[in-house]
């Protein structure tokens, strides 16, 4: 089986967990101060944007590792699986965190960890599947082979990050959020891709 | 007409059942002790996790049938969309089952059975497909046709289990439930693939 | 441009229109007499049954149609999306339905009509996607061409028999709602297929 | 890479937008006058119509522009998601029109301006990818090169005349809402296709 189904189930959930984010963001049914209600409301829109630059990235991410698949089986469906456990569930850290981002310490604190915690699943489940393909070199392009080790760690160290995230939770939530928020942008503006494995530009004979 | 199309289908509603599980897990609005409240919704999270595994390894075993099928016709189609209706319906299912699993003892017994009846269900209609394909091996690629009979019986009984999780709900509904997450785990564990339908590594000529 | 991509709209609008659905089976949050509490929603499962059912056989239909269309061109994506306008709303007069079919005599009409008014403009808006093909012949493969006439006057009368269901509204809801299913079932049954264009068993040579 | 998973999200994230407008249709849920209620709901429609429409339209453009589309790299794809996200987005400001359009002038006026703020910023990601590939000839098929630099215009002036509605929503929020039905009236009859992009009919041979 070739690898065409498979990046269809994931471009499905990338591309609905990218869009339900949208239910969440506040629709204040008749209120008289809209204004003043959206402003107070600012929580949301960073979330908001925070997991969707991220699960953004990550879905270049993954593209990038997924172009170098040739083949799949069993066991690499169930790691994709579970990084797409973790992909689907964002939304629901991302909904507490906006509503509880200001309020008392102890909330935010709990929807902190909980939002990095999240993403360190979903990084480590990440790392697990390049990890897989670096150990079952027959299902990779023979050209993309010597790239599997770093991207190994680029993946684990990117999902690592998170642990500095949830520890600084305990000491100031607002800390660990601007990690989470400095990881996505990070790795938007990142230009050291793992040679071999990127997305580059690729000509094709036109027309 | 070749069996793409239905494919984009079937993974479409699969990457959406997956992702909309998300939209029922507990978001209290304006809670003062949020910590214990998200700890106290337990069922929810093991609701959603069973139901996850439960689609996700269908998703795999469903693929790998689909994935010997050369050839489609419209009763093969009205199968696969009865399939598909238990498929998108099960967020319903496990909504209930987070609600109402530890409440009193008709509550939770009422959503054990509709939990376990879904998948009941869902199971007949696909062992339905798997039938249809055994009876009309023309649609099928020649190779795996002999693994067919076996795949039919393995569907077949994987949903059957499901009988089981029913009867069981009328004496504990905490142990209907267990059956159903067994079930998932039984199949996500599972190595006995019906052999020459599995998912294999399939050696592509690389770059 | 070939219409590989439309398809894939295509396909991702039914899908999601097919599980968006499930957000508006009944969800009681804390009830103590659920059992008699989720009977009494009777309404809501005929209504997604029928609604499902009828959106399941209209991508069958209309995949028969697609899959004779060799190229596009922008009034045809046009037509296709004023198409799947409808095909996309449909969720929402079934929401209504389910929650007013057993309601007074003016909320049950008002809701009948609705339901059988988005399944017209859905009919008719298909209808004239097969009439744009019937009279741009160059879209469509050529074994395929005599059948259009035939299809465009099938996809028409399944679209006009809602007149009926509209008309039936404003004597008894109930037998508006009967002809709603009726349509879904006829068509899910019926075997006479437009020849050339039917979704037919098509032998792929095999592994 | 070619752009084949691109299109994949590209088209599931539109898919999802359009699909989703419809859960903020108003559900009424025990409603004695339900008629009444659902009339006095006309802006719903309309933001549903417009809203539905403009995306569908946005989808046939950048259709056109991604047909003509030989490879991606990274920068390209982040520009592609920076208007998805606005595309995803697209919901919430249509919700919020809907809910206040009708309401106390400054509430009108705020959601007027949300509203063609996020299509103003829809519009310049737009104009911001078609950019890209004017500037990086070497993406994009050699014979459609020469109507890049029009394209380019056409979606940066397509989203500039929000800059208007914007303006206009301080005078007069229903005026502000008729520019942005005007933009989406406007591209829907619009013929004036940018050649060698246009989504033209492509003769291939049948069957």
């Amino acid at each position: 089986m070739g690898p065409g189904r498979l990046h269809a189930l994931i471009d499905g959930v990338f591309a609905i967990a990218l869009t339900l984010l949208v239910l969440d963001l506040p629709k204040p049914l008749f209120s008289t101060h809209l204004v003043h209600v959206l402003l107070h409301q600012w929580p949301s829109y960073i979330a908001y944007l925070v997991s969707f630059v991220t699960i953004g990235i990550l879905w270049i991410e993954h593209h990038g590792m997924m172009s170098a698949v040739r083949g799949i089986d069993r066991r690499f469906l169930e790691r994709t699986l579970a990084f797409l456990l973790f992909i689907s569930i964002i939304p629901w850290p991302t909904a507490l965190a906006a509503n509880y981002a200001d309020r008392g310490f102890s909330e935010a604190r709990a929807v902190a960890v909980l939002y990095a915690a999240t993403m360190l699943m979903m990084g480590i489940t990440f790392a697990w599947g390049w990890r897989y393909l670096t150990t079952h070199p027959e299902l990779v392009a023979e050209s993309a082979r010597p790239a599997f080790p770093a991207g190994t760690r680029r993946a684990l160290l990117g999902g690592l990050v998170y642990l500095a995230a949830i520890a600084a939770a305990f000491v100031s939530p607002l800390v660990s959020f601007a990690i989470d928020a400095a990881v996505a942008v990070y790795f938007a503006a990142s230009r050291s891709e793992v040679p071999g494995l990127i997305v580059q530009s690729t000509q094709v004979k036109g027309d």
